[in-house]
């Protein structure tokens, strides 16, 4: 096909839209490809619009490959299956609700656990029907709190979900697997440079979990990777490499000090090399400092938050993203003011872990507080501190947790070297659900010895729109954009830049010859722009090639340039076949 | 591509949902097509997406044909551009609203003219980007009073919806004329049985109008059709042929005369011909008699309503659908017993014209009311009524107006016969909008000339997911579904109904041949599953052509079996060449 820029509906733009922070979401309005309709809500345009629709072709293409079958869900939904789950109340904010004409409560679908899972408990009831795989690519609706950077986390966007549903362990695993795959092709032909991370699984339930991240600067998740191996992980899910545990006998014994002035980690160290302390005969340094947080933890249904201490080593700050995920779906709050004030066993800045197990708080650890290992922490009085406290002789735990943030160097698993930091989009995520759903809402299957048996789920995600910006964010250069060939809006642009009629008329068959030979041709046959506005509209618009009628068309000889990459001049009757070829390979 | 029924996300049903009356929301909820989530909000199951899909695509191309180029506007919308056009009110319950988590007031969008129109306005600037058509295939909420029918009525549902921009008005109608040319073909390909009809503008504004309504005996829409000639016109679009007129000079004068227990029109023909009472000469029927139907009517903006008096022959009753078509956007309702209170010289039953003129009423009358035609009508005194009050002589009115219902054998205009009435379900509008929403957001365009011009619009819908509904309500027969080829989610759908292991093989080996030459196949390859279930299966779910290796295959033939009519025996060895044929022609 041929679409020419004389009339496309489209406007490029030279400025930078005052809302936009990062490349992508600057060059996707600028190329005209989208346009803010509100907060995280975009409009589609032509260019924008033939993108995504290819992006959700390669992922479709992918899941009926392994078997998957597509239907489609509505976005405006009911409340009563999301109140079977409870997810009405849990989603928070974060759900679009509204209420009809009749005043029934609607929910706009963020997600549709509820309805694959109802749908397939209404049409299959044997152990024959599985395993079966259900997909949708679909417009779904989460009232984002910060709503950024265009379409890269929208309010409104368009997601790819899969459910696999198993009658058992053995059945999801495959499944898993299947969709493990296929994620992997959808990736690579959309020339996405990513990382398979462990995750947690989060607040979907489940077991193992992980996500595809697209590597970017402006990513907002962070993940690791090992400097010798193929582990990665988002930092969320990094399991620390647990300390070593020593006999306790021949340790030295505990001394409290009075400390005046060491209220922080820093001051205490200063204080404990100013006083001569050892610890394992070295030096003090703020590692052989114990930090007890005070935490307010509200599990799920509780009435009132419980308080819980954390210990961590004092030169690593407690992660709150790791906390969180640790404790979920407790939620969790620093304890404040009132919270010391009610607890008089509390001295603040003092707090040490054998005052809080002995007024009945449980602790979780870092894992790197094991049994041998000797502390300088707090010792439950204004001013004191307590130097040589060791794990598992003078104190215990209730048991270990991922809390402590997780840094650049810090040992990788098995072996595998170091940890290295890096950032990146979500792209994916797969897990394997469980029965968290279909047990919500009671499937009943019978299985092999006519018993009845509750199927298990794997749950699969792509965000589609979001590729779309991943894409332009991985692939522009301070020109424009510059699209994979298989998504491109059009996988040449052809542009007259000679006022000769004759250049023109050459263009005309060329982009003729190449719509005969099945390429997608954009055509800037626009009468009065300038040569240096079509290039630079060119290298905007970003098809991966172009071929230009230019100067050296008197001679002949037409530009055909690679986008970000060769200029190579070809004659003008041998475009069409190179262009072709480029195309194919 | 082969799907297999062994595996298919279906399952078939034997009985009608409950809440169905109508044979396209039976059958396309039996065979698996669409599954209820909520009253007027529908699933999309694997083999009602196929045929949504193949329909959006025809109507993509014949759009595409004509210029249209296709973008997608959210479905979330903001609050601020409804309101800057007065639909945030005007749509009234029809509107899905909802607040956001900051308390943003926003709508899911009902239809499209606000984002059209102010994108244009965004983009384009001069009168050289004129004429553009863009459309979109898109979500839509309206929260429909009494959602029904299944897909033919719901509250979510996928409308094609596409805006012309033009300078002037030449250029309109040729937009205009392209997408009627465009529509009939769309209706065509699919094999819909359709009128084009004349028809009002409804609550869109604008001039020329047309409807596209599918015959069918289960729509909601009267529509009229000409005997003799091609007019057909939505009954609210229909004109009356105006009375002829005649002098008044020589005509009997008026009489007024005490009719008691005459307060109906049937009451007051009986009276007149007891009393031996003859208008031009004849005996008096009802047609003769004037209805003085008193309303009260609010006008857009009005505090208060004002009464208004319309007049109608006796045998006729005011369609209100016509009425309020007449006096849109103004809201009407009939006087209750109140307004009668108020207002003295509104005797009940005895209402006429002469009456409502001199209290300052205004009056609008029946085409048929003009110069010179005599009435029965109110005294305005009780008990008493006048005959032979002519028209044009003993009172005048202040226009003419639609509101007396169209009936069948009234003439049709143009000397084309007389009307017939049908029902239809409307699957296409077009009609030529003009400058309401251009106006409404200053699309302020250079003209030719340099100076600043507003351009004019055309808007055109086709309600994508409806045409499904309709498709099954034309095509059906008390077995099931019956597809045309276009739009079928397979093409064929081949049974093995026969035991032996050669007629599985041979379904395999024709299946695959089919797929080879590019044909989509349903493949009923179930083993447990009695060849009654299955062939019953086949015409229920519709494919336009099944292919049956039965008990003949042993003599080496297969049938072939048109759906809804004929079966062919042809060799198994024929059948693939045979069957592309059918699906060729």
């Amino acid at each position: 096909m041929i679409t020419r820029l004389s009339t496309l509906f489209l406007r490029t733009l030279r400025e930078d839209p005052a809302d936009a922070e990062v490349p992508s979401h600057k060059l996707l309005v600028r190329a005209g490809y989208i346009r803010r309709a509100a907060p995280g809500v975009y409009s589609w345009l032509p260019l924008g619009l033939r993108t995504l629709r290819k992006i959700e072709d390669v992922v479709r293409e992918e899941i009926n490959a392994i078997g998957g079958q597509e239907l489609l869900f509505p976005a405006l939904l009911p409340r009563e299956p999301y109140e079977t789950t409870g997810r009405w109340t849990e989603y928070g904010d974060h759900l679009f609700r509204l209420k009809d004409r009749r005043d029934n409560d609607m929910l706009l679908g963020p997600t549709h656990e509820e309805m694959f899972t109802s749908t397939v408990k209404d049409l299959y009831s044997s152990y024959k029907d599985f395993p079966v795989t259900l997909y949708q690519i679909q417009t779904k609706y989460r009232d984002e709190e910060r709503p950024r950077a265009g379409i890269l986390r929208g309010r409104e966007f368009v997601m790819k979900d899969s459910y696999s549903f198993d009658m058992d362990d053995e059945g999801l695993e495959a499944s898993y697997q299947a969709h493990r795959g296929a994620y992997q092709r959808i990736f690579d032909r959309l020339g996405v440079s990513y990382a398979i991370c462990r995750a947690t699984s989060g607040a979907m339930g489940g077991s193992a979990s992980e996500e595809f991240l697209a590597i970017s600067e402006n990513g907002e998740d962070t993940f690791v990777r090992a400097t010798d191996g193929d582990y990665a992980a988002n930092v969320e899910a990094v399991v620390t490499q647990p300390g070593t545990e020593r006999p306790v006998e021949g340790l030295p014994e505990a001394v409290e000090h009075d400390t005046p002035d060491a209220e922080t980690i820093a001051t205490l160290v200063d204080w404990a090399n100013a006083a001569g302390v050892l610890i394992d005969g070295r030096p003090v340094t703020a590692a052989d400092t114990l930090k007890c947080v005070v935490l307010k933890v509200t599990e799920p249904g509780a009435e009132a938050p419980e308080l819980l201490g954390v210990l961590v080593p004092g030169d690593r700050e407690v992660d709150m993203k790791r906390l969180e995920a640790a404790l979920e779906p407790a939620e969790v709050a620093m304890a404040e003011e009132g919270d010391f004030r009610k607890n008089p066993f509390l001295i603040k800045g003092y707090v040490g872990p054998r005052g809080l197990a002995a007024n009945g708080v449980r602790v979780l650890a870092d894992p790197r507080v094991v049994t041998g290992t000797a502390w300088i922490t707090g010792a439950d009085a204004p001013n004191r501190h307590v130097v040589g406290l060791v794990a598992g002789r003078d104190f215990e735990v209730d048991g270990f947790i991922e809390a402590a943030e997780v840094r650049e160097g810090d040992p990788a698993p098995a072996g595998q070297g170091s940890l290295t930091l890096a950032r990146g989009i979500e792209i994916g995520h797969i897990f394997q659900l469980g029965r968290k759903y279909t047990e919500a809402f009671d499937v009943q299957i019978l299985d092999v010895n006519g018993k009845r048996a509750i199927p298990t789920m794997g749950s699969y995600g792509i965000g589609v729109s979001r590729l779309m910006a991943v894409l332009a964010e991985q692939r522009h250069d301070d020109k424009g954009l510059n699209w994979p060939v298989e998504v491109a809006p059009y996988q040449v642009h052809v542009v007259v830049a000679n006022k000769d009629q004759a250049a023109l008329e050459a263009g005309e068959r060329i982009v003729a010859e190449l719509d005969a030979a099945g390429i997608e041709v954009l055509f800037d046959d626009r009468a009065k722009v300038s040569p240096g506005v079509k290039f630079k509209d060119a290298e905007l618009l970003g098809m991966p090639f172009a071929v230009i009628l230019g100067r050296s068309f008197a001679d002949g000889t037409v530009e055909l340039r690679v986008r970000g990459g060769e200029t190579l001049e070809v004659a003008a009757d041998e475009a069409v076949a190179k262009v072709a070829e480029l195309v194919r390979s």
